[in-house]
């Protein structure tokens, strides 16, 4: 044998054999299937072949849940159109499955604040729900809950690691890290497979679309790709970072295949953190559209806002070789693309179809 | 002027005089007034004179509100008894009041294990009605709240201090965590004057003392006064740190007055940590009763259990020059003098009185 012969499997072959080895005849549950992360993940899950895919969504209005997520493979998962926190679906629910990721929200940081009990209901309220559900009827039940890096709060030192103290400063981020620590106590105590994923910001297909209080980078696309105005509060200096929701997906996956993650906490990451500047800039470029416009800070924004923020993604990488692979201009263009052939349905998204339901509550 | 005849004011002169002027002529709301600490405070403000104070405390089955709590006192405070959850009840209450000592919690940490939506209403919505109450009809109250040391979870050093990390082993721990971080985020964003101390194992007269599921010295000092067995786990070895309640009001008063204090957490703790056996072993010296068991570790109670743990005061000293005065044995004599007086009201408690209610609710 000589060394020209020998084929040496790239990072991808493997990923992708072993994923497909962990989801095969399985039945997986996606919460929040019809939101953006959610319905990426499910359309990977259809692609891997053989596996049940499950959605669960309540559609939760100003959210991120969307039929037309699903449109092309509506036919090929089971969704519910129903609410995690009504213990007479989700306790059904569970006993079946395999996996759960457990991706449903409130996620909107601004909402929180006005609406503080709502993002308790939804974020602690049907997190104990499901995990209530869990211990009795399906106690070793794996499941990835999508936490988020908001929970560290203003950053004492960058990037972010999971060692670094959280003290969130919004409602959305003591919720998410509250719902970080039921998952945790879930496998100590019960025995519920539990790992959390501290996503940091996600673009690409299927994002909500339709107003500015969910996502920043979001936002910024459907400005750029309408000729609006990009507003960067003070001079867009803030340095973020940016996961394409492929890589999301894949992170989603492997971290749900592997035991040795149980019990844990992970951060996603990007390469390399680029400025809010930097972020306007690569969308004007794409499109040939939009303007930046520099604004003094919107006081309620200054009041939660955390100045430069991104995380490492070493912990993760180390564990089960996750990394980023779409780089942003990849993403943003593939991005692009989607909304340019499907703006009807993001810009001002209705409920256009209905799937094969079988709960509605 | 001879150095003889220089009188220098005494650690508890100096503070008396603070507290006098920092309570008198103003109006004092105590959630959870008819409990533990929450009576004991009332009294000690009843005490300073000129201080108007409002309990309220809805009576929750189980928790230590107990109407005996203030029989001495009643016509020198006014009772609410409501719930703090209900907006139509503390957005009234919360608009006179200079201080609010916010008390009123869940704080059994197995029963928030059985039934952790109930622990989340009162620990979590509860707290945010609270709060939401305080930011729209009195945005420049003080606030103390206190917390627990159960935040830390299990220590990855001993004493604890305010820098160790929070991961809290069971659900109460989970919510008490939560409610802190509104607490903070209340003053960051709102302007609240909140500070949070985080308590460790309290003592004294007016402790709920029916049940074993609340306080371990509290259901020693019992067993030790009813000739029972005091039952230790393993070998009794685990170490605390325990606080004589006239200690934890002074505390409070003390950093209420404090405006370094705002938007800030502070341990309690004691001089020096027992270990379980010795607490018992006082315990049958002070009642001549009681025998010590050794027993194994009941399974619910090996799961959330934490080993050593004690908490270092030295922030709260630095700041406010507080530290605890009662040694535990003259603490544990006062204490067991108090039931030998009033068993009957706490051994099997029942609402006994009807004193000066101004809302039922």
């Amino acid at each position: 044998m000589t060394s020209s012969r020998v084929t040496i499997p790239t990072m991808t072959t493997l990923q992708t054999t072993s994923i497909h080895d962990a989801y095969r005849e399985r039945s997986v549950l996606i919460t929040g299937g019809l939101g953006f992360i959610g319905s990426n993940l499910a359309r990977r899950l259809v692609e891997v072949g053989d596996v049940e895919v499950y959605l669960l969504d309540a559609l939760v209005p100003d959210q991120g849940g969307n039929l037309f997520n699903i449109e092309d493979i509506k036919d090929q998962v089971t969704l519910h159109i129903a609410d995690m926190g009504d213990p007479s679906v989700i306790n059904h629910l569970v006993g079946g499955m395999d996996y759960v990721f457990n991706l449903a929200a409130n996620v909107s940081h601004l909402d929180s604040m006005l609406f503080p009990q709502h993002d308790l209901k939804l974020n602690c309220q049907s997190q104990l729900t499901l995990l209530e559900a869990c211990r009795n009827f399906n106690p070793h039940v794996k499941i990835v809950y999508t936490s988020t890096r908001q929970v560290y709060g203003k950053p004492l030192y960058l990037p972010l690691d999971e060692q670094h103290r959280c003290a969130p400063v919004d409602i959305n981020g003591v919720h998410k890290l509250a719902a970080e620590h039921y998952h945790l106590l879930y496998h100590r105590v019960y025995g519920v497979r539990s790992t959390c994923l501290r996503l940091t910001n996600t673009y690409g297909p299927r994002h909500l679309m339709r107003h500015n209080r969910q996502s920043v980078i979001a936002w910024f696309i459907r400005q750029a790709m309408d000729g609006g105005m990009i507003d960067l509060f003070g001079e867009g200096r803030q340095k973020r970072d940016f996961n394409y929701v492929d890589d999301v997906v894949e992170a989603l996956l492997m971290i749900g295949a592997s035991e040795k993650a149980e019990g844990d906490v992970f951060n996603l990451g990007s390469h390399e953190p680029v400025s809010l500047s930097h972020l306007a800039e690569e969308l004007i470029w794409l499109t040939g559209h939009g303007t930046v416009r520099y604004v003094p800070f919107p006081p309620e924004r200054q009041l939660i806002d955390i100045g430069n923020c991104y995380s490492s993604y070493r912990k993760i990488e180390t564990l089960v070789g996750w990394e980023p692979r779409t780089t942003l201009r990849a993403g943003l263009a593939s991005t692009i693309e989607f909304y340019n052939n499907h703006r009807a349905h993001y810009w001002d998204s209705k409920i256009e179809s209905t799937p094969r339901i079988l709960t509605t509550a």
